[in-house]
């Protein structure tokens, strides 16, 4: 159902928005999203000519998207839509009154701003576009994370943005919760007695959360060294898939309940303090090493000289516990980091072990059931029980792994999560957004953690090599617990 | 493991060793269980020439296997082993004085007496192996179905066979004890806390258990029409499904203790008396109707003028209690019956249906979930949950079917139970037999149903047409109760 907005990309010639947003708008264009007259503004600070705007986005738009999706075809169509407008967000003037001018006449128009800029401009940015009268009735903003390094500058961001727009109309987004597979986590768990009935801590042993990546820093070192691993993944991706697993059933699924049943579980979730922050979590900063075969720099080599070293963590592993009556006793292993052995992200709930062996040892070990909820790099969902060997007349037990086929022998492109999530915001559904009040609870569970490394000056994060899975000392946090991480990807 | 031993089949001329015992010999000859000098020896009431007995096994093995399973090839060396013995089992005299003498000097090899025979001449057949000396120390015997016609002749023919051998010496058979797939649901049972975790009727709704045949009377009218299906299939088969399901685990996998349990289930079935026979029990006689495109006759017209009428069942279908702890109000559904429309056997456990949906009624309807036993005509496993439809960025529901892999892409044939029953009967293994008890307790549960019939001549079984399901009163039976079959085989 062809749909009627504008959407203006804040930062519409960085990296998000070229590797991703922009290849999700131009699935929009393929999939018939877009009314006629439909536009997408990207701002850009640099004045670029038409050729050179036309250039760089179809670049990047071969580059991402694949073969077969015919950028060449769908071209002349997607680029009648795309503005480029040169625009020094912070500051006011004629480029503001140039770009409000576009916009005339078009009052009743869907109006959609995406904020891909650093949050120190959110607050001139919404100002900005209070002052150029560019905030209609039916408005919305969409917030990049980070939403904040600290609890203090969340809450700061929240209250500027929230002067200008009401929590309703905005959108902080979370790809993660985009993911197909996301999804199908909700439905599996709402719809399904059988998983429903298991979903405890009588049944539940723990749940590791991993997202691992191999990528370095990437050219971004000046964002990634004042973040590190804790605030750029833990305190948003991981969190919100803690969340996801754990939460209560609402009532009715609706985006104020889900996001209230999310709210609990966060503010459920055991302090990590002064006392507990050593057992608790891990941080690592990644060595040289070799990845793929190939030799892999250190992490202060990727930095360059001119940063002299720096002990932001690449790599965090920490245990949750969320101390209420269904999940006390069970822990959330949670684990990201950068130059691992593999990328790829992972739900892992290991069940139980049984109370009791009534097949003798000899027929084999019975390993404990585990459900897989795999968001990257495919997404599936994959259940292992114990079975028998067939054909064997002796009783061989061995696990077998059901695959969920949820796609009906589907064979499109996976409509990428940012396209599911900015086709959310233009039909208003906030589902699959975070409230002000999860990122700030999240924010308050996360910032003792900061405080707590920043106190010990003589910590720092225990190296890991680059190829390898992080830092002994993760391996021995769970392996404490008479448990150990299980790989992403494997079976 | 080749393994010594000699067995010999009372009735080795008879059906059922033609169709499904030799062709499990053939298929051990293939897979080298037999040591050199092992004898199978096939008893006759006719008296065969050498070449007429060749012919009539040769012709019936190429039948019953596969064209790939080279019975040419095999067959000089199988066929060295078979010896063709003709006897007239009730009758003492020169035949078994020289069936006896082909056993001297074997004392200590292990013998297997097969009895493919009524079980009205087990007595005399016992009586003349003690007789001729042939029960060594270590025989075993094995019995066929049906161990008697009610309660009274089951422990007569158990007591005489008792006489001449020990218990543990007695194998009850039941083939479909011998499927793999009934194997693995014990396995699946014992070693996975997710399904011994809903195993119970917390969350369990209800069970079927059916065994369809698309068979008439096969030309077996003097013994089907003395028997019918309650006693052919209900009083064995099915009960002994239905104690698979619902047993307790013991708390170590053997013969004995695997046995006990089965046995606790069977006493705690809730009697079907006079009081609620009409209520709990349907049966039917299969009417003309049109089957796989074609006419199939009336029970009547298969039986023949001989018997001028037959009120005899071809159709049973029941609901079983089990009053214990674990199983009180979740019925067990059994059903099953002769010219049905498909050929099936197949255990389905139904769970709970959810308690409140957590999803508006537009995202599509929430079945219950499924877990299916599928024995007949292909083995499996399948569990059926709910999960989300892919790539539709509405949340649609809907059924996905997961299928139980534990074949590891074997391209063998699948073993016959009877192959894998008779090897078991050789390594000395009854866990996949009944015990003297299990077959007389599950007596006392329908000889009264047999009673209540008997009493009630006005009675009559219902009419149900070739190729149907069975009659309405089946349907009606479990409608009454809000639930309805599912038929076998289907998703």
């Amino acid at each position: 159902m062809a749909k009627q907005f504008d959407i203006v990309f804040f930062g519409g010639m960085g990296d998000l928005a070229l590797h991703k947003l922009l290849p999700a708008m131009y699935r929009c264009e393929v999939d018939s999203e877009y009314a006629d007259d439909c536009r997408i503004i990207l701002t850009s600070r640099k004045d670029l000519t038409g050729a050179e705007f036309e250039a760089k986005v179809k670049t990047s738009l071969v580059n991402e998207l694949a073969a077969d999706e015919n950028v060449d075809i769908n071209w002349p169509q997607f680029f009648a839509r795309l503005e480029c407008v040169s625009l020094n967000i912070s500051e006011g003037g004629d480029e503001w009154v140039d770009f409000s001018s576009s916009f005339k006449g078009r009052e009743d128009i869907l109006r959609i701003f995406y904020l891909s800029i650093p949050p120190g401009i959110y607050e001139s940015c919404s100002e900005n576009l209070d002052k150029y009268k560019l905030i209609s009735k039916t408005a919305r903003i969409i917030l990049e994370k980070p939403i904040g390094v600290d609890l203090e500058s969340a809450k700061i961001i929240n209250a500027t943005v929230g002067k200008y727009f009401d929590e309703d109309n905005i959108f902080r987004i979370d790809h993660y919760l985009g993911k197909e597979t996301v999804q199908n986590l909700l439905a599996l768990r709402f719809t399904n007695i059988l998983l429903d009935d298991v979903w405890d801590n009588r049944s539940i042993d723990h749940v590791q959360i991993s997202i691992t990546e191999t990528v370095g820093l990437e050219g971004r070192a000046g964002y990634y060294n004042d973040v590190g691993a804790l605030r750029d993944m833990a305190q948003n991706h991981l969190l919100q898939l803690l969340c996801l697993v754990a939460m209560e059933p609402p009532h009715e699924m609706n985006a104020d309940n889900l996001r209230a049943e999310k709210l609990k579980i966060l503010k459920a979730l055991k302090p990590i303090t002064e006392d507990n922050v050593t057992q608790t979590i891990v941080r690592g900063q990644y060595s040289e090493g070799v990845l793929n075969n190939q030799v892999a720099n250190a992490y202060i080599d990727d930095l360059g000289s001119d940063f002299g070293g720096s002990d932001i963590e690449t790599f965090v592993a920490l245990k949750a516990e969320i101390g209420n009556w269904r999940w006390a006793g069970v822990p959330f292993y949670l684990r990201t980091g950068k130059r691992l052995k593999k990328r790829a992200a992972e739900i892992l709930i290991e069940f139980k072990a049984l109370p009791h062996a009534v097949f003798p040892a000899k027929f084999g070990k019975v390993q404990p059931n585990q459900l897989r909820i795999k968001l990257q790099p495919e997404e599936g969902i994959e259940l292992t029980l114990m079975g028998k060997k067939m054909h064997d007349r002796e009783m061989h037990l061995k696990p077998v792994t059901l695959s969920f086929d949820f796609a009906d022998s589907f064979d499109g492109h996976v409509r990428p999560a940012y396209q599911r999530l900015i086709l959310d915001v233009v039909d208003g559904n906030s589902s699959l957004f975070l409230h002000r009040e999860e990122v700030e609870q999240a924010w308050s569970w996360i910032t003792p953690i900061l405080q707590c490394w920043e106190a010990d000056s003589d910590s720092k994060p225990a190296s890991y090599s680059s190829g390898s899975w992080g830092p002994l000392a993760a391996e021995l946090m769970i392996e404490k617990d008479g448990r150990s991480w299980v790989e992403p990807g494997s079976k």
